[in-house]
């Protein structure tokens, strides 16, 4: 099995390369019903496109989705959805040179080892292109999500050393950012780091935070299954990512348990609310109500137009090579609309299991038939 | 599905609970001809149980393992191995308490949401005892994987506010120290900080972390079932448990792809090798044949001694209650060892996986049935 | 994966061998809620009980079950069901001289093949014993079943020549009957036939009738998980079924379309009704609303008390070879309730699939979470 | 889970409605090495076309298949391999007037209760035309097995009444029979009856012998996912088949154990050799190394052009609906090659998962690591 699928019950299969004819996923559990259009799945794909601002790879692709099955008369069938995004500029003259090089920071000898020989041409299957399929996917998880008053956002915390100020965020401001910072003082300075580092011939890192709000609380399964778990695993999968973090994350190790405990207060008609979040909404592995919450590290570009030492498939030490062909100095960007897309689908697919955790819901829904 | 399994190959299937009549672990897809015993498992077992130092909970419990099947003349048999822990200090009385409320920091509100009521007694399926199953299977994971010359080396990192000093590690005392931080200076330190906490009714956080020695490049899956997204998941579903890094971690999201790219260099035989290995050996989600290293965040444990305000299943709030019981003020002396159990569990299942991933293994194995 | 575990949802994994300590199964994935406890799956277990007839083996075995986790205060939890049955009369010394000999019939040279070699003590994990796991898992299912109105009956359909006639068919005998078969006379023309196959060291085939009553229409999944595909897997599954046949099976070959169309007619107020179900209720692997029908085909007991050639593990042919131990020389009784319980398992797991087929399901539990 | 994956390792899932855009599967698992072409897929889509013999549906399609991904270099890469089969003669218009209808035979009513709606085009997902993802699928797998000596050959066995004579079988002429039926004197009275059922409007019921040679010993897993097993689920997986047998099938109900249980005698050389192969080369649910067979039976295709009675969306009955549309009077021509994939998918995959059950296995591929 080669890992290219995901979820028990809205479970996603994506397949195709770079440089390949193109790239897609089958989704097989999709609930009938959905209202459902090209459009929908359009509007996500077109906020991961590359050529947004100027510090994105300069490669122009259409990156159309075409939904091949599933969706009949406007709405979805219950049957698989397959879409399909053709690939269209692909220039894999770009990439012989590193044909027999090994890139730092890339799978390219774990290929050659795993398997035995690579697809060479802009990094295959592990090319940043793989999730389009995953955005294209996590627009119907979003879309049935949000039938049900569940929305997920996410935006860009960090780039470099520059973070956002949690007193200053604008969401509504995320998608108009070219930098998806949703505080206009930090990306003012954020993108003056990124220009620094563009000219160094160099590359940043940053992080991602990703909420989900108005998700009942319930879902998630209490050992392996677990919501964060699942988080962890699915977001952990999209290419770069360096670490994950649910709630306050790794601060937590320095805290008392008196400090990092959420209590519960009453506010002024007696009701009970909580007056901390650090545990993220998740407990125990289940959502709690309150807004989920995850961090997300992306280490910086391995691509770096700056020369490096590289290891040849003969054993060789090259000393110094540069990368060319066209890539992002900077992940996080376009990974804001691919943290949200990961995010949707795990959200999705527990709550679709939990839909048998319980026997009155059973009777609610099969009840009929017993009379 | 209540998540409860845990593998493709190598799949685990855990039950049980804290005051129930036992835990146990059922492993399908171990490989026949294991040497296998009884001791090979309480070894490890006896790594995770209280009372081992004067901080942990002071409940005395054997947890003795027993193999109920799968093991016939001292090997495996490639049938399923059932493997049973009785119970056997179980206090029930000392929750009777706490039934009508919800404990901050612990998954009681969540599971009465999620299933309309719950085993209220110790944490029911939630509970630390859990991870008994969790060591079981992982002992057998550890001892295939030795077999094969990879070892999982895991360890306190940091208690609270002490870490260990990477240039003082002695790692053949790890498990010697009471709280498996093989730093004896750094461990005098955390001894002090976690008997400031227990005196001051609170508890403790920390961190541990763990490598994966030997591992042959090539073991993970490209997409969703990377290497490190699987250890995220594994790893993230143990209790307690707020983040996962892999490799330097968060920190690389203020690094510069200059500063964060493995490089090789040559030496004096002008043979290469890695200078560094901040990508934790994983990259592109396949292990590189450098250490895979990862680091788990720890929260403090949620059962404090001092008074905190608690909602109740009436939705009334209670301003002080103290939880009785016995709770370690600090879990990751004891998570050690399940840490190292679920990164064995992964690697081998993904080691397992691996073995359809190329036609010439396919033509090693059956090749003779061809001719 | 050694195939252990069966379902998507209502998953169970089973272990044991027929000589080892004992039995079980782990059922993960159970709705909270359910009233259960041993009894419910005691009753199940006493009618695949050997000793019950003079034809069954002589075996005297409790196979009394335990619930080891999962249940609460009488109800299930929604965390893992651990059923144990210890095996109690074990006499291995039985099977020391064929520990050297393939059993014609058995699989104790494809288990030498694949394992390398095997526990020859009773069959090991290919035994009898290990449809124990699956009616303790199955009464599970039957009982959930039933909360929705869906009932599950098998009746023995043939003992070798040896037919029921289906308009003499008294359900209410079934269980009392020692060979489950319904018809009083065609009863009594089997038992003649078994007593002529035991006095001739020999053993006899035959045949169980399925059906599943009160089934909504709309389980299944259309095209790999279809409810008659499921089905036929859970009971080709069975040690010694050769064939599952849905509806009327294999003579549908010799019918043409005009016959073997299921049409509807208008009874006497004008409402529609099916005038025939050749279909066995499931059209499409989807169930229709009509009884669900499936026959499955035993073969003789393949160890018998008349000397037969063996090969030897040496690969020398032994030419005459009487097998000692205690074998029924009929399957078929013993395995009704194992065909129900293999039944209600398939169904269970689809009905629970079910529920996340259509969007307006998701807002009758869910919608509320949206305002 | 709307139950469109089949495998654990090989692991394919299909997608496609018959009036869609297309039908298609992505192979999730295949390993890196083997080289195949769009001409590998061809070949077997070629043998189910419609159009070839004067009984087949007068439907002209290319169903010309573009391998999208996961092949470079004309090898096999470990990544997904996506194929995609574009509908083109795709008359709509055809199915208006059934859209308001239940077809006798047909999933249409399943279909309206599980989902609420259906895509009433040519039979949406259960169209027949679902099976070229099968095809294209299985040829992939027929070529790795074909590089282990391992052959599938499937013939139609019975068309109506008319049966094979196993003694002048001439497996040579199988695909040029425009009947499948590898036997001139049988396939000629076939055609006969073919004809006769056409004049009447009707249509005939079938059967397909499978037979898997070169197997080794040893493949299949002992409970749940046994060789029978899966192959039963996967056949009868496929549409309008309503019995699958293994090795004698059905007839065994009505054996004695001494003549059913296959034994070994001493060839000349004093080899021993198996004198029966009742069993179809299963025991206890594993490979024995004789050739595995199997039996299918197949309804008569359901669409006739005959005036039947037909239920109405609205519950009405319509007395006398003719079908119109171009369908097989016939499915067994047309399904042999489906056969024949699925069971080269289900021994492929099991020979991928029996690659993890021996310790000496991973001692041969991961051995040198250990070093």
């Amino acid at each position: 099995m080669a890992g290219s699928t995901l979820g028990t019950i809205f479970r996603i299969s994506t397949w195709g390369e770079s440089h390949g004819k193109g790239i897609g996923v089958v989704i097989d559990g999709c609930p009938a019903g959905l209202p459902l259009e090209e459009a929908d799945i359009q509007k996500y794909l077109d906020l991961r496109k590359p050529g947004q601002n100027p510090y994105t790879t300069k490669r122009k692709e259409a990156d159309a989705a075409e939904i091949l099955s599933g969706v009949f008369e406007g709405k979805t069938t219950g049957t698989p959805i397959s879409i399909l995004v053709r690939n269209e500029d692909q220039r894999s003259r770009d990439y012989g040179e590193i044909r027999e090089l090994y890139r730092p920071g890339h799978a390219d000898f774990c290929f050659d080892e795993k398997y035995g020989f690579r697809d060479y041409r802009g990094g295959g299957r592990s090319s940043g292109r793989e999730t389009i399929a995953r955005v294209a996917a996590g627009a119907v998880a979003a879309k049935i999500l949000g039938t049900l008053g569940i929305s997920i956002r996410a935006y860009a915390d960090s780039i470099g050393p520059v973070h956002v100020n949690p007193d200053r965020l604008d969401f509504s401001y995320t998608y108009e950012s070219p930098l998806r910072m949703p505080d206009r003082e930090a990306e003012a300075l954020a993108m003056d780091y990124v220009k620094s580092c563009v000219k160094a011939l160099d590359s940043s890192g940053g992080s991602v935070i990703c909420q989900a709000l108005g998700l009942p609380a319930g879902l998630g399964e209490p050992v392996f299954d677990k919501l964060d778990a699942n988080l962890a695993k699915s977001l952990m999968s999209i290419g770069a990512v360096k670490a994950v973090e649910i709630g306050d994350g790794t601060v937590v190790s320095e805290r008392k348990g008196s400090e990092n405990n959420d209590w519960y207060a009453l506010n002024e008609e007696g009701v009970p609310y909580k007056t901390t979040n650090h545990a993220g909404g998740i407990l125990g592995g289940i959502s709690d109500g309150s807004p989920v919450t995850v961090r997300v590290t992306f280490k910086p570009t391995s691509s770096i137009a700056a020369p490096q030492p590289m290891l040849g498939r003969d054993g060789a030490l090259h000393e110094s090579v540069s990368i060319h062909g066209r890539h992002d100095p900077l992940i996080v960007p376009r990974a804001v609309v691919v943290v949200e897309a990961m995010t949707a689908l795990t959200i999705l697919d527990l709550l679709l299991q939990n839909l048998s955790s319980r026997m009155d819901y059973l009777q609610q829904i099969y009840g009929h038939s017993a009379s």
